[in-house]
This record gives C-alpha cells, structure tokens and sequence, in this order.
C-alpha cells in the first residue's frame, strides 16, 4: 500500500479567484498535507507509514490554467443515469460563477461529438441555458456508447482550443479517456482530462457510491411495490422484477431493504441453482404454500450461468447477457405448470424508467459537489484522474485505479447478511 | 329512446336511517323525479318526451332491506386497477357508519371466492380494517379471472346469509353478475347484485369516466416522460411506450395530451400501415430526420391487423392479442437497419406498474362516491344493476345495458382531434 | 332561461387552416346547431324551446381573423394556481401549430405588463421556449394584482397591433377584461378579448371545474396526511389546517373527502359556532375523548362572523379576510387551558404550497384543451368571453355571465352531505 | 485521544441464533478488534497507536440475553421525524425473526408510557402489526417532550420484566436514557438502555447523518421550489422559507445546495446583521435589482440575537426562539415600504409538512440497517450507549459522549463554501 498519486500538467501558477470570495477561509487542500485515509478500521491500517491515501478534493491555491483564457469541454458517453443534467450545470455554474471561465462547450452524443465527421455542433453552455436542466431527467447533450478514433478527438479538442475536458460516463469511457490524456501527452499538449464516473450499478471501487444510485434504487422500490401489490392480487402470485446490475447487485439488494416485502434477491455475486430441493423453484413453492405470494427481485447479471448464452458485446465492450428475467419467467411457470399448480407470475422489467428519472434531493446536492470538486482539480492542472467520495470526503483518483476492477458485493458483508435478514432467503442454494 | 329503467327487489318497507343526521335536508332521491339525461346538447335531445333518462343515484327514503339484519359481501375480479381497495372501504365505512350494517364480508380471489371447494375463507371486514387500504394499489381481497360455476356460487350466498353482493369488475364480471341474478331470481330469494363497473381502460358505455383512469393516465404521463428522455439520450432515438388499451386508446390518448412531447399515438380505433411513403416507417423517418427523436405510444390493441396472430382467449374470456410493441421495435430495428441507419430504440413496457400503483387524490374521492352511491342503491333494493356517473351526476344503469358495448375514441371526435394536433401524427395512414 | 349568446366582432372570412389536418373530418362546430344543455336533468328543464343552451366550443369553418397577419398577446393576473404555465403553453403551440400565427407575445406582471410606463418588455413566445414551462409552476410571465387604467391598456394593444388578448385570471381580472373590451369596442376596432378563468377555489359559475382546482386539492390531501400524522403523534393531538377557499369550500371538501382521516371540514357556506355544548370546541373535546387525536380543515373564508375584523381589501378589491386558522389555534388552545387539559395542536397553513406546484396530469389535459378552445374561439371572432367545460363539453361563455356571482357548496348537495358522512362532524351547530 | 468504550451490563453466555442462518460466514464483530476510525485523514490521525477508534456495530457471538427469555420494549420521544415507523419496524423484525424474541413491547407516548398512572396501555408489537407502517409519516406509538420520574418508569420497566429499553429521541430524551441508566445501576438490575438518536436537524456528533435527515431536506427541496416559483410570479417577488434547525443549519444548506435556486441561506453558526450597506436588506434590494426576485432560506435558529426575546424553555428544556421568520417578513417589508419600493414577499413554513411525511429509500435502508445494530448491540448486553454510522460504518458510541454537545456547520468547511458558491451570498455580513 501507498500514496496514491495523481497526474498533473505542472505547476500551478496563476492565483485562484476563490480568494476574493471575502472574509470566510478559503478551504484551500494542499496535494501532500490533505490527505484521505483509504483504511476505516484498524483491520485496514497497517503501519501509518504505508497507509493509503488519497488526495483530497477542493479549490487549490495556485492553479495551473489562466481563467480568463480557459476554454472547457464536457461529454457524456454510455447509458442513461440520473445526475447527468445535474453534473453539466455543477461544472457549467462552478467554470462561470466561480472562475469566470466563459467558454464551456457540451459535446453531443458521447464520444462521437468529439469526431468532426458525425457532425454534431457543441452547443454553447452558460448558466442560463442549464438553469433548470437538473430538473429532467437524461442528458441535454445526448450520449452514445462506444470507443471514437483517438486522435480525431485530440485533434478535435486542438481545433477548438479546449484546454479541459470533462468526461461523464463508466468503465468504457473512463479507458477511452485514458487514451485521450496518451495522445494529448504524445503530442507535447498541456490538456486535462477529468472524469466523473457514471454507473448506476454502484460498482466504482475507491467510492462511497456512485451518482446517480440513490435516485436509481429509490425508483427501484416503487417498481418493488408494484411487483408486490400484484403477487398480493393473484392466487400464489408471483412478483418477479428485474432490475440492473451487470456485476453488481447493489440496486437490488438496497431496494430489497428498504421496502421488505421481497423474498428473494438474486445477484450476480451469489450463484443460485433452479432445480432440486435446495434450488430456487422448490424453496419457492414453500413460499408460497405458506405466505400466499412471494416477490422475486433479480439482478440482470444474476444466474448467467444458467442460462448458457453468447450475445456477444456491445457497442461499449461490455459482454451481452442473456435476459434472466424471462428465463426466470419461463422456469417458474414451467415448473408449476408441470405440478399441475396455479402461479400467476407478473413480470416487471423498469430498468428504461429507473434510469431515466430526474435525480432525486439526494443526488442533486452529491452531482453538484461533485462538478464543484471536478472544476477544482482541473483548474489546478490534475489529469488523466476522477473526482469520487470516500468515506464521506471527496477525492481525486487516478483513472487506472479504478477501470482496473469493480466493487462488488461482498457475501460476507453486512449488508448481504442484512439482505438475508430481510428476505429470509437461503443463505445456500442448491 | 326512453327512460331506463332498474330492476328492484321489491318496495322499500324501511325508514332509511339518514334522516337522522340532522337538520341539513336529506338528499333523498325520487325514481321517478331525479332523471337524469342522456343528453346533453340539443343534437342528443329530440323530444323531450322521449328524452333517454337515467335514475339519479343517493340515499332513497324508503329502503329494501333492514339495516340491522342486512349482511354484506364484495368480491373483487380481474386484473388489478387502482382504486380497487378505495372502492372497498369506502363500501365498509357506508355500510357500518351510514347504515349501522355490521356485518361485511369480503371474498377472496374474485369469483373463486364464492366457491366453497376453493377454501378461500372470506375476510370479515370493519372500518378499522380498512382505514389505511386506500393507501396501498392492488385489492386487499386478492383477485382472479373467469366465471364460476353459478350455482355453487349462489349456494354460497344462501349458507351465508348474503343479502347484497357488491360485484367490482370488467365486462365479463358484470356479465357474471348478471348471471347471479338469474339464479337468485329462479329460486326466488331476494338478493340484491350491485355492480362497480372496473376497467382501466375507460371504455364502459354511458360513464363519464371509469374510476382507476385518472390515476393510471397519471402514471403512465411518468412513463411517457422516460420514453422521451431515452429518445432525447441517444442519436436518432426513438421511445417506444406500450400502454393498455384493448379496445379503446383513451389511457394512449390522455398520456400523449398530458404531455405534449408524444409524437405517435397509435390506437385500435385508428388503423395504420407500416409500410409505404404513407405508412409509420417513412414517417418516422422523416421525423427523426427532422427532430432527431421520436416518442411512439401504442396501446395494447392497436395494430392487431397487422399481426395476423390468434392467441386464443384468456381465463376472463378475452381474445389474447399480440404484442403489437415487441412487433413494432422489430419492425423498426429492421427497417433502419435496412436502410443502414442507426436508430436507438428503447422499449417500455410500465403496464404492470401503471395498473398496480394506489390511487390518487382524484380517484380517492371518485371512488369513495361511487361506493356511497353503490351502498344506496342496494339499500333501496335495486339489483342487476351498477353505479356510475354521467355528466357530473351520479346514476343506476342496467347491467345488460353496459356490458352490450364498449365505450371508443370517436375518430372524429374532438379528443382524437386533439391528439392530432398534439402529435403532429397524420390523420389518414398509408 | 333563454339562449346564451355571444359576442363577435362581425362575420368569419377566411377559411381555417384546420380543414388542411387531412382525411379525418374537421370537427367544426356551428354556433347555431352545436349547443350544450345547461340542464342535466328533465328537474332543470323545463320546456325544451325554452332550454338554457350553450354554444360549444371548437373550431368554427370561417375565421374572422387571417391567421396570417394576427398577432396574439396573453396576460395572467392574480395569486397562483396550478395550470397557468399549461394555459400558456397550449395557446402558443395552438397558435403556431394549427393557425400558422407567428407572433405571439406575452406580457408580464399581470395587467402592469399592458401599461407601458411600467417598464415590462413583453416576452416573445414561441413553442420552442415554452416546450417544457408545464413542468414547472406559477407563470413564466409573472402575475400582478389589481387594475391598471384601461386606456392606457388599449393603447398598448393598438401599438402593438395586437388582435387578439388571451386574458388568464379571476373574478377582478374577467371584470377588468370586459372594461377593455368596452374601450376596444368604443375606439371602433376589431379586437377579441378571451378569458380563460382562473379560480383555485373552484367558484365560477357554469363551470364543471377550474383549472388548477384538480392539482390543488391533490397537493392538500397531502398536508391533510401531514395534518393527521401530527395529531396522532401525541396524546390529544389536533391538526388544524388551513385551505384556500375564501367564499367557496370546494378544496376543504375535495381534500377532506379524498383521505377520511378529516373530522371537521369548515367551509363558508355553513355557519359554525364555537361556544356552547353544540358548538366546535365541545364537539372536539368529546372527539378527542373518543378517538385520541382529531383533524380539521378550515377554509380561509369560513366563520369571518366570529372574527369581527375589518381588514379592508386588496390591490385586487377582494375584501380581507380575518386569519380563521389562527384564530381558532388561540381558541381551542385557550379552551383546552382553561379546562387544565393538554391539548397538541399543530397548525398548518400549506397555502402558497399547494398554488405554486406544477400542474399534474388531469390539469396538464385540461389546461391543453382548454387554451385550444379558447384560441378557436379567438380566432372565430368571438370576443367578451370566455371557455369553459360544462357537463364534459367545452363551451363558450359570455364575461359577464360569470362574473356576477360565485359556485358555491351547496349545503344541501350530495357533496356536502359526502363530508358530513365523511367526517362524522355535525350537520347543525350551536 | 483514545479508546472510546462502551459499558456493559456483563459477559455474554448465550450462543446467537445467528450461527443458524447457514452457509454464509455470519458477520460477528469483535469489540477489540473491529474498530473503526474517528480520524479519516491523516490530519487527524496523530499517533496510531492513540488513534481515536470506536466499536464496529453487528451481531456478537456471545449474547448476554436469553433470546427466549427477553422482553423487549420500545418508547419515541420528542417531535416528530421521518423513519420513527421504521426503526420501530426494523427492531421488532430483528428481534422476531433474528433473535426469537416474542415479547416486543411499545410504550405509548414518550416516557409517559412508562409512568403507569397515565394510563397508557403498551402496544404488543409482533412483525405482522408493523408490516406496513414505514409507509406512514410519524410513530404509531405516539411521542411526547419532557422527562418523568426516573423511579416510577424504572418501576414499570421491572414491573413489565423489560430486559432491554430501545429509546429513541433527542439530546433530552437520551439524558434521560443515561438517567434510567443510573437508576437500574443503583437498583443492581440487570436490563440494557440502547438509543437510537432523532434530530432531524442532523446535529448529532460522531455521526454521518442521523436517520430522517434525507427525507427532512428532500421534503424542504419541494418547499424551496415552491418558494422559488412564488418569488418568480411577481414584481420584486421574494420567496421566504423557514427550515427547521435550532442550532446548526444542515437543512437549510442542504436544501439550497439541492436546487441551487437560493439567494441566501440563514444559518445559526452564521451571524448575520439586517442594517447598513453590508447588511441583508441592502443585499436584497440589489439582488431584487438585479435579478428580479431572490428566495431566502432562514433556519429558525438563525439570527436569535436580533431578536431580543427571552422565551423561555418548552417541556423538553429546549430554550424557545423567536420567530425567525416572522421578524423578517416584517423587516423586509418595513423596509421596502420606508424606501417606497414594492416587494412581494410570500412567507412558507414547512416545517410541520416536513417532519411529517413517510421516509423515503434512503431513510427506509438507513432505519432499516440502524434498527438491526441497536438490537445485536442489545442483545450482546450493551447498555447507556447508541447506534450510529461514521464514515460507512455502523458503530456504537457512549450516550454521554452525544449529547455533550451538537454538530454544527463549519463556516470554513466545504460545505458552507459550497453554499455560498451556490448562492452568491457574502461571506461577511455588515
């Protein structure tokens, strides 16, 4: 373990503006004396020398572009997530408000925005024109998914003298920004490249939680209730509601708890088997002989192995999975078909509504200290990095450290014991 | 044309207990006196001697039954609604509280209820019981499709001494009743059958509105708002929303005017073409080239020509339908990809979630008048009959009257005009 | 009764866009042929020659105006209320969408916005800039009180060759509507004034509903839930709330019968008394005894008797009204004391809560339909009137027709006697 | 610095049922080992070995309470606050279905359920009674401010055999805690006193957030907007909105950070003053100038020492304010008036609505996760401590170490400099 170090362009030397916010402190962070402990425990902290730290976020006293001659870009790639409005208009109102940088300039449709012969204009970006963006849900600039050709995005931001681009979007295109920040750095160019990670999935290591997931797995519950008031309206009614998580089961198992009315939670960490007395099917049949109706929430990366597919990827790389939500579908009422008994199985898949809603209270205050953090770093020069939050503190992190792998959750934790809890699910299958 | 008259058990030989409310004058309401009519512009209204009318529902001064010697059964059927549990407590609190009725049973799971060998234990239901119901979507007394066997049926309201059955369902319920009846008037016994008409699709004859409707065109309004948003998200995208509908589009129609960002509404009443420089294909086409996204919201039963399916029926009788939507992002993936244009098409399907949510303030309010309405009804002895409201008053319709047709988007009407000039969509297809 | 005309500035001459929708036939409506009985029942219509009848509203074939060279103007007056920014939005797309009209202008600050000296530059309005306004509540014009001197008003209106005045408000407002339509008429030029009324309280007459009044009683409910969670949380708990409804209790009512957790609705039309043994604070005590903890809802304009204030009017020249809430805060707390016993009254006045939120789905429709209407009716010639909706068709109605008197809740109507079963509360006081 | 640790009523000798769950690793914690950091920056981290650390919260292997013999009761004091249902809920979930317990007591009104001569009859809780209560707003056990007699509710407490007390409330209420704590000592009992803090002002020390804090400032979003809305629909428009926060201003900041559409937040950490150039009214009138309307978020403990007023305690010994908001409607307004200048200022106070209303996902999982730790603490023979979360995790904290003192808003942190970046305040007031 060690410090981890963040990229930067060079000095800073021109002062920050903060400083004539007037009277109050400026809470200015130093790289080398605010530093964000990784370990929370004593478990996690071996000898303070060798303790993980991170950066810490916030406004630094020198900066290394000149406001008044900076120009930025912001681009929002992958699927949909709530937030995304909110994380244009923070690094729009915090480039105007608080630098005085004029130029800002949103990139249409993800990475292709950045190629010239899609053709796709920038729009112009000021405080005015996003003032109320926060309240859709979305991205006003339009997303798409997958890798563009590396330097004709370097050549595009070259052509239009964007000395900060601001990239929103997940795994995919935090790699492809690294290979941004290669070919701006091959080509000698003094450009920082700052992610904000975007997965709904929750599945950033490093991060207390993603933006985005709380508004996700709220809309989630109300779909949890739906899938509950149908089970409830039918002789042995069945609930089953996909929801997403490639990986990662924590919309799921969040959405779960907070209404504990499901019975079982399935993701794509715990394997569960269908078929024999310790199987899905059977322990279901149980449940519905003694409650009456039961309420099936499944991650759509949950029990792949069951389902021996091979859709192949897409666009942005990630492998396609087959739909366990209508294989469960399919099993389940084969399953009591062929015992000759009643089921009356709902299926309901929200993933198009959980994540197209506006984001909730709870993400408009994360997504808008998050563009603050995100200006704050750039301005200082720092690249090739993301801005997230750990254990309550916002910091920055370099790209590699967190495309590298993905948090999962962990069947030993609380939280899936608390899930266990709640379900009263098999904590074995099969 | 003539005035519609209700069947009755019989003349009203009980002092109705309203009276005793107090000073304010009791709304007592006169068969014969209280029409209301079918009518209203002078086109509906030849002569006013042959003017259709319609009894005006509320407490009547003489009543049927004895209150304190009257038990009470509901049964609810078919596919949720909501407003279902409003409906039922609202039932219950009438009962107990203007009546002073105390015994109130509620059957479970539909019809099956009714048949004792089903073993469905009927609830015994009180104000206290019911007081918070409203609050939740779905029946608290479960719900099931199909018609049961008619005199088991009727054995079960003899053993158990029921002498009003309140009947809450769809087309095929209300035809069930109607059954009922028939036998309870071949064995000569006096039990009154009050219906409830339930469809979410809004298409009961002679009815301003079915309760359930605003709440689901409500939620549907959130659906249509994540379509737009995909579509908005992504080059060329394209939100695909299917709502229900069988036969009628109003729920289609009312989301697409709440919203106004609706570009197709597709309805049975209305057909439509895919193909040719007339059909959906080119005009979407067109469309997305000229505003770069699209919302299309179909109803379940559109398009069925199109389909050349037979599914045969379900257990309520109902014609099985295909699934126009899955059909229609098929045939649009494919004939963009023909054409080798990209087009982003997410499909949404919120049927389950719209139906099962619990109902707003409006049907909150409209539920709880019908019941009352309902309650009067039975009380003064009427039968083989239901309760709605028709221009803004409350009124007693046959069964056989309401369950002969079904209530359509006129083509011609001013709604369907409206949609259009909302859609922009053209009035005549291919 | 007799039939009711309305005002035209002189013969249609052109012909109306609409005919060019396409093969669905254009549901134009005549004057003379299209009309809607103000009877709903065979008690309110006598001889049918002698029929009140109404003209409907929709598109006439002919024109006055040439929709080509029109320019529309639009002001909103008074307090808030849901559906304002719809009313807007419906007239503006109206106007572009079906009339080809291209200059519309929206003056702002209520009537200041037509007095030039005031400073107000009328915002241009195009469907563009108010795609999304009905998400949002209140009015993107702003709003003002009071009258401003007519002829400076028609002055403006000539200067800027305004044809057409869309005027959006209550009571003073449609009064002050019919002073300019006099000065217009009394300069000898071809100008239509149009209200659209406005009212949260629900009071005009002729009317099945106001705009507004669906979203209103809706986000009271709320507050009614607030109110009745409070008073069960502590031992003798009252939540008192206070509505709008300054002549007329609709919102009291509608939110009261909506959730039944009310126990007292005190509206205007029903006197009450405090003191004496059939007097409210008796009658809360015995509650109290009974139940633990009690609801009331009080309309701002009910029990003025009691408060023996004179508090003048407003910019408005409504009278002002004593503070009921507060007043009956004191009351029942001093009661309570001087009979040494604890009371937990919690008071709530969510007023300028429940007229600032966004329309919801039932108002998005009706707002949507109704500026329809009133553009149709703009552009038939029709002027010194307003729309409206009466027993489900939209009509037109003359000013002065529903400026001189209010709607009021009858107390002797089945709604009143809804909440009295509801609420359980006397039908008599004192 | 140091060890903080936890008293202990003695050493368990009962094996946790928890074992039994299966397969899965159960999640014991070991009060020596797992520890969880107070430091989470090096800043704050001196010596390791005196690192401040307190006990990681989660089931024990070893319980000091027979699960089969434990009766359990729960009391909730002082005002409300969203999630009370769920920690209830969440508490006698556990303690059936994790720990066996069948004895689950609520004390009805504060600590007045445990004097007996008031006379309130306990609540027997089992799982099927609280099923659906954190959908309601409030506590159904009823709360009330103020301490009792220690000896009479430590009388009831043995009288009842409670083992263990779950208190949730406030500072006062858990020195109350501390105080029944003393009693049972000196008495030589053996029974566990376990808080759960409620401050919906999210002022408790050594937490990340105290449970109703999400709901509380999302609610106040909806407040804020309609503030917004109202100050936007008039001349001069301004929009003042009282939150609650006797003495740190976390909604009000939150609040505005989430809508970002504030002028200015009023905190108690902050002073402020109203006259001169610097002050608030001069401010204002330049805001008005500049952009037309301002919205003004005051917490009510903010700016106390304008207002001269000594009002004494209320029965939980919290001093009484003033009010706030009041004293600056009435500035403002003299103030405009004495300059002859028109303001519209429309004054919201919440505060009733927003402590009322149901928890939302986030205060659902939160209580949920809170209600688990406090009964594994409990059980393990855990006594005068609470349950909360810091940094993450869920941690036990000594009752007298909380309420020594409140969290308040650093005016140098990042989250009071991102509120005045959002706002455009001034940082120094006069």
């Amino acid at each position: 373990m060690q410090t981890v170090q963040i990229a930067s362009l060079g000095q800073g030397s021109f002062a920050s503006p903060i400083h004539q916010i007037g009277a109050v402190e400026a809470p200015f962070k130093s790289d080398s004396e605010d530093r964000i402990l990784y370990a929370n425990s004593l478990k996690g902290l071996h000898s303070p020398d060798e303790a993980m730290t991170f950066e810490e976020a916030g406004p630094r006293e020198n900066l290394f572009f000149d406001p008044a001659k900076t120009t930025v870009g912001i681009v929002t790639c992958g699927g949909l997530c709530p937030g995304l409005n909110d994380i244009i208009r923070g690094i729009v109102n915090q480039c105007h408000r608080q630098y005085g940088i004029t130029r800002v300039y949103g990139f249409r449709y993800g990475y292709e925005g950045l190629v010239q012969r899609y053709g796709h204009t920038p729009l112009i970006l000021r405080p005015e024109s996003v003032s109320q963006i926060h309240t859709f849900g979305g991205t006003i600039l339009g997303s798409s998914r997958g890798q563009q050709p590396v330097a004709e995005m370097v050549d595009t931001l070259e052509d239009m003298n964007i000395d900060i681009l601001f990239v929103i979007g997940g795994d995919g295109t935090l790699r492809g920004a690294s290979a941004l920040v290669e070919e701006i750095s091959r080509r000698g160019l003094k450009k920082a490249v700052v992610g904000i990670p975007k997965t709904i999935d929750n599945d950033i290591m490093y991060l207390d939680k993603c933006f985005g997931f709380e508004t996700a797995f709220a809309e989630a519950v109300n779909a949890v209730k739906c899938a509950y008031t149908e089970a409830c309206g039918a002789v042995n009614g069945v609930g089953l509601l996909k929801l997403m998580g490639r990986d990662s089961g924590f919309i799921a198992c969040f959405a779960a708890l907070a209404g504990s009315n499901v019975d079982y939670v399935l993701i794509p960490e715990v394997p569960f088997t269908l078929e024999g007395t310790g199987g899905l099917l059977e322990s279901l049949r149980y449940r519905l002989a003694k409650r009456g109706q039961a309420v099936i929430v499944v991650a759509e990366g949950a029990g792949q192995d069951l389902l021996q597919t091979d859709g192949g990827t897409d666009a942005s790389g990630n492998k396609r999975y087959g739909d366990i939500g209508l294989f469960l579908k399919d099993q389940i009422n084969a399953f009591f078909k062929s015992r000759r008994m009643e089921v009356n199985l709902k299926y309901i898949d929200p993933s198009y509504i959980v994540r197209s809603v506006p984001a909730n209270a709870q993400d408009n205050v994360y997504c808008s200290r998050l563009a603050q953090a995100a200006v704050h770093a750039a301005m200082a020069g720092k690249t090739d990095m993301l801005v997230g939050r750990w254990h309550g503190a916002f910091i920055h992190l370099p790209l590699q450290m967190v495309t590298c792998g993905r948090r999962k959750v962990d069947p030993n934790s609380e939280l899936w014991h608390a899930v266990l809890e709640s379900t009263g699910q098999p904590a074995r299958w099969g």
